[in-house]
């Protein structure tokens, strides 16, 4: 769905800062909604003008109320909308009149009902807003925050929050209750700074993704939060996560629907069943889109991204008088995919001097509490470690603490360059209560080590993104592909394109197929043999039959003439035995390929983020593969190497019980040619399925494949 | 280590609720031990008398200082140690003159320094209590508290916490601060009620494992949380969560050492290595201990379980005005193995007549706005959802709410008969910053999804153990086996016992092993070749032989006479040919055994746990099998035949790609009779090692083995 007027990012900034703002279904009582988000809008302290509409009333609260848009002293860029579904159309022609730049539509009983008349209602609203070259937020949303400018279109009591400033973190939804109460007003409740906030509801027009962009493009903004239901676009989101990548910006999201997985799942054709849940992981994993289970570590990572302190080094460093934290921390590091490195030499020195030498120094370091009783002493152990190259974050650990070293570890962190943040587990042994699972003066303080970590675990999983997509080739299509050729023979071919038809497409990306020959006399077939001069199949050639071997039309292993005459017309008799009477079009010589591990490689095309490549186990360890990879093509060499390097593929590719490991520079080619096929194809095919492509450690090919055209 | 006194849990009593407690080495220096000790005994409020010692002092802080404990009014029960190691044990002898039943020891110099005399100083210090009959906590501990008769013998500013009250969660770890603040102090701020809490620093004497036991027996603990760094006796660890499981007792589990597990591997011989933390797991979760990650989720859980309330049914049932909310509940509830079930017809019928047309009515239920606007809507709500027999647990989900419907919603889960807490993310509209994470009048209030799931997931995982173990027959050895015919073979045998006699052993608890007969001259091989009647190997027979292969010792699949008798003397030939001139005994005629799957059997010795048993893949599949499954011998019919369930196994034996499933009860019975054979030959065997035994749908048959026995 596209609007005629620009719907870049830009065309945003009129529903956030708009010159004014109008309110249609203004109401003086605060039990209607039109009452609710009169009363925070009034409240919140936008400095432009904010006019409330409602012909029912002269005035609301003392403020002139008018009766319509067109009696408003002015043109509001944003104009919100609270009447009855039916009224909507009307009122956006009106704002259309008035030269309305955007409106949020908080009115329900649109495309959500599920009904016929609500979807229609819908269609109209966004063929009205589209016209009038308006962008639109909703209908059916809780609308929006702008804490800079202090405009709060919506009727959500999470901007009652006094402590609530504006800041860095943007945040995103569809609900409201998600993005308002468990991401926003926990973030304010934490000390974080907001910058913007809103609710998409039905996306009508404006999606959760337009609205990150306009976030990422933002320089004040640091890091986008994301809490959906769901992803319209995928290759919008793409595009998005690109430009965060080119800042250096975070994007995390917590992408509800996970358990959607098991009934909406996606079948591939290979037989392997994997969950539209699946390609969200392995898609937003793509685009470094950091992915998170609960609302909770939306915030908690935010506090320490919004540090925007530079990751020079993923150790992590803390310190602890209590033996049984520093074991909890060495513990749960590497459930979050982190690690204390040792320290430098430098680093041992100075801790040496300063830690009792019955004490072993160690990484996270066991601070004693004689360390506490020196002059300076813990100063001096947080100023060294934190000035260790190989800790790239520091996290002291806390129990129970007097005030005065609360205050030193705080300065050292505050004061540290590095990304930093306290683990306070306990309070204060001489200010009761004093404790705090907020921001301090710009230095995140997690109460529990899980939260804590898993905040850095996040941060050193985005520096690695970022690093490898700098340092990553772009993906580039081989020179040798000729995508037209293929195209040409999937166009001119019917809908299910058979083995032959199928291998003869890949082939023209340079995929390595079987030797085959096709024959159509047992004299011919014997010829074929000895052109091919391997051991052969013979397989039947029709498009008429699907599966070969349930009806005969296939025979494995010939190794001399008299076994290949006496293969082709065996094969015959089967098939003239068939009630069915297939055409024939010939009989398939085939080399037979030598033993080695079958892989599957295969493509679906997901409703969000269109094809998407798979490649797994075949054989007999299939039934270990569990899911099988999935990628969005095309992939770079870079990818493909990647993806060889996951388990379990790595431990098969690379030689099981004394077999050879394959050529892995070899496979990566076969892998990225089969992502440009699916790339390439992506308009014309629905399926492509690669079952087995037999791998070794002196040959790769692909034994059978087959192909499904998109208007099948 | 054990003392001649009784040392059953009843002997901690006086710990725990002394008469009269002294404190040697009081100090009216706060910056002192003895001096802090001495502050939180005196102000915590312990009404029997409170004798300090210190010759330095007439009287501390107004009350009378006595020089020695021999000049004390009375006898203490529970005398508190807080003077120089080396003098320790001179004050524990003055304590057995004067008859004391307790010590607690603060000092440290002991056995964690690792140095000689610190050991030394231990072992000199258990020998005096023990002769003294004292038990003795510590030393280098931080001492416990008693909540119920405000018994403070520790240094703990957590007992600062005026909020603190009696109640029925029992807190043993041996680290102070994790145990103290992690954990007590986090549960006092969370709104729970704390019985006895206790840090065991060395456990010299006193180890978690007994302090858990003397909570686990007293009537008025409901839950007993460990933050452990290390068991020291998994059997008796055993005994007491036996005990709790009597009583449908849960105890909870912070097991730090997980990092370990990487360097301190145990390796089974079959070269499956198995990480010791594995084993921690492992045995936890047949011993029905809940294993948590990190310390706030031992408060999370123990919200929920204090409040004693019968699960009747495993399913969780949620409301919420938010469709985002309702979402991340359905999401979230597979990470913790929970489900929302449908409702019954009858919850069905009252919430349609409550809940408006246009919503689906489904749980988690969507609220809708319209339901709090009706009189008692939202109650009656709660209450049919709450009424359910589907429902086990209640857990509405609330964001920004009214103080009027917050309290209807705490109603509601405080009258519930069932497991009922609240997950409010949000705040009061109406009363700001009345929000909470404690528990509200016995309803626990989690603040996010996560931490009120995940406390949910133990309390269902917890009656599952209780159910399965109320249901499981008890391990029950096959009345065929004879142990001590077994023993009498190991005893007789060398240190390493090669594949024929372990074969023998196996043989003895019914395992079957191939049909093999031992040949000293080719013809009688030959003779035993028919015998046998199928293909057969040949394998050279010889104490100095370990690597068959490696020699020439090994021939397979031999079908005729002629071969067989050329294979013997080709071995032969090789035999002789080796430089090392190996004696021997013979040459092993024995079956080849058909195709099939190759399970390993192995056992290893756990220095906490004792004998654990492995059951893994082998094979080609053995790449894949990750971890093998172990398993605290003995095993019951049902224990074995769960264990089959487990994946990978499943998979494989119930039949990959055609191939047909095994017996699973013949492999169960196997399982069993291996499990007795671990069990009842641990403290002769150190390895048994059954790799592999082929299994099919027709056949089982071990065809290689080896044990060690304990003192090779």
């Amino acid at each position: 769905m596209t609007v005629d007027v620009a719907c870049d990012a830009e065309s945003l900034r009129p529903l956030f800062e708009p010159n004014a703002v109008a309110l249609v279904g203004a109401s003086p009582d605060f039990t209607r909604y039109g009452g609710r988000v009169l009363h925070f809008l009034n409240g919140f302290g936008f400095a432009g003008p904010i006019w409330p509409v409602n012909p029912k009333y002269s005035e609301i609260g003392g403020v002139e109320c008018y009766p319509t848009l067109d009696a408003l002293p002015g043109s509001p860029d944003h104009v919100g909308i609270a009447v009855a579904a039916e009224r909507v159309v009307g009122v956006l022609d009106e704002c259309g009149r008035l030269g309305v730049k955007a409106v949020t539509v908080f009115t329900a009983g649109f495309g959500e009902t599920g009904r016929t008349e609500g979807k229609d209602l819908q269609d109209r609203l966004v063929a009205a807003a589209r016209a009038h070259g308006i962008r639109l937020l909703g209908p059916n949303c809780n609308g929006l925050i702008n804490w800079r400018n202090r405009l709060s279109m919506g009727a959500s009591a999470t901007v009652l929050e006094q402590a609530g400033r504006p800041g860095s973190i943007g945040i995103v939804s569809q609900s409201g209750g998600l993005g308002q109460v468990n991401v926003m007003w926990r973030a304010l409740r934490a000390g974080l700074g907001v910058g913007y906030q809103a609710s998409c509801g039905n996306e009508a027009d404006i999606d959760v993704v337009d609205v990150a962009e306009f976030m990422v493009e933002d320089p004040e903004i640091s890091v986008v939060l994301m809490a959906v239901e769901g992803i319209r676009d995928g290759a919008k989101l793409r595009r998005v996560a690109e430009k965060a990548t080119r800042v250096g910006k975070a994007i995390l999201m917590l992408k509800l629907g996970r358990s959607e997985g098991g009934s909406k799942a996606a079948a591939l054709h290979t037989g392997s069943i994997t969950g539209a849940d699946d390609v969200h992981d392995a898609a937003l994993a793509q685009m470094g889109i950091l992915r998170v289970d609960d609302a909770q570590h939306l915030v908690h990572a935010a506090m320490l991204f919004q540090q925007r302190r530079p990751l020079t080094a993923e150790g992590l460093a803390s310190i602890s008088v209590s033996g049984g934290c520093l074991a909890l921390l060495a513990d749960s590091a590497n459930r979050f995919g982190l690690c204390f490195p040792e320290y430098s030499p430098h680093t041992l020195d100075a801790l040496t001097a300063i830690i009792p030498d019955f004490i072993a120094v160690a990484n996270p370091t066991d601070l004693s509490v004689e360390v506490l009783g020196k002059k300076n002493g813990l100063a001096r152990v947080l100023d060294a470690v934190s000035q260790d190259p190989r800790v790239g974050i520091l996290m002291p650990s806390i129990t129970m603490t007097p005030q005065h070293d609360l205050n030193i570890y705080h300065v050292a962190a505050a004061n540290c360059p590095k990304p930093a943040a306290l683990i306070w587990s306990g309070g204060c042994t001489d200010a009761p209560y004093n404790e705090t699972d907020h921001m301090l003066d710009g230095v995140p303080v997690y109460r529990d080590v899980d939260s804590g970590l898993r905040a850095a675990g996040f941060l050193v999983r985005h520096r690695r993104f970022l690093d490898s997509h700098a340092r990553a080739m772009p993906a580039q299509r081989p020179p040798d592909i000729n995508p037209r050729r293929a195209r040409d023979i999937v166009e001119a071919a019917s809908t299910a394109l058979g083995e032959r038809l199928s291998k003869t497409v890949l082939a023209v990306y340079g995929l390595p197929v079987t030797q085959e020959l096709l024959a159509t006399s047992a004299d011919e077939a014997v010829a074929h043999f000895y052109k091919i001069g391997t051991p052969v199949a013979l397989k039947v050639e029709s498009a008429d039959v699907v599966h070969k071997t349930d009806v005969g039309g296939l025979r494995l292993g010939l190794s001399n003439a008299r076994e290949v005459f006496r293969a082709y017309q065996d094969i015959c008799d089967c098939m003239a035995g068939l009630p069915s009477k297939p055409g024939l079009d010939g009989i398939l010589v085939q080399e037979m390929v030598g033993p080695g591990t079958e892989l599957i490689l295969g493509c679906t095309t997901d409703p969000t983020y269109g094809p998407v490549m798979a490649i797994g186990l075949g054989g007999i360890f299939a039934e270990f593969m569990g899911k099988p990879i999935l990628r969005m093509p095309p992939l770079s060499v870079d990818d493909a190497r990647y993806l060889m390097e996951t388990d379990p593929l790595r431990k098969i590719l690379r030689g099981v019980r004394g077999v050879a490991g394959v050529d892995l520079d070899a496979l990566a080619d076969i892998v990225v040619r089969f992502s440009w096929l699916v790339s390439d194809l992506a308009d014309l095919v629905s399926e492509i399925d690669v079952n087995p492509i037999i791998v070794s450690s002196h040959s790769m090919t692909i034994v059978d494949a087959f192909m499904m055209r998109s208007d099948g």
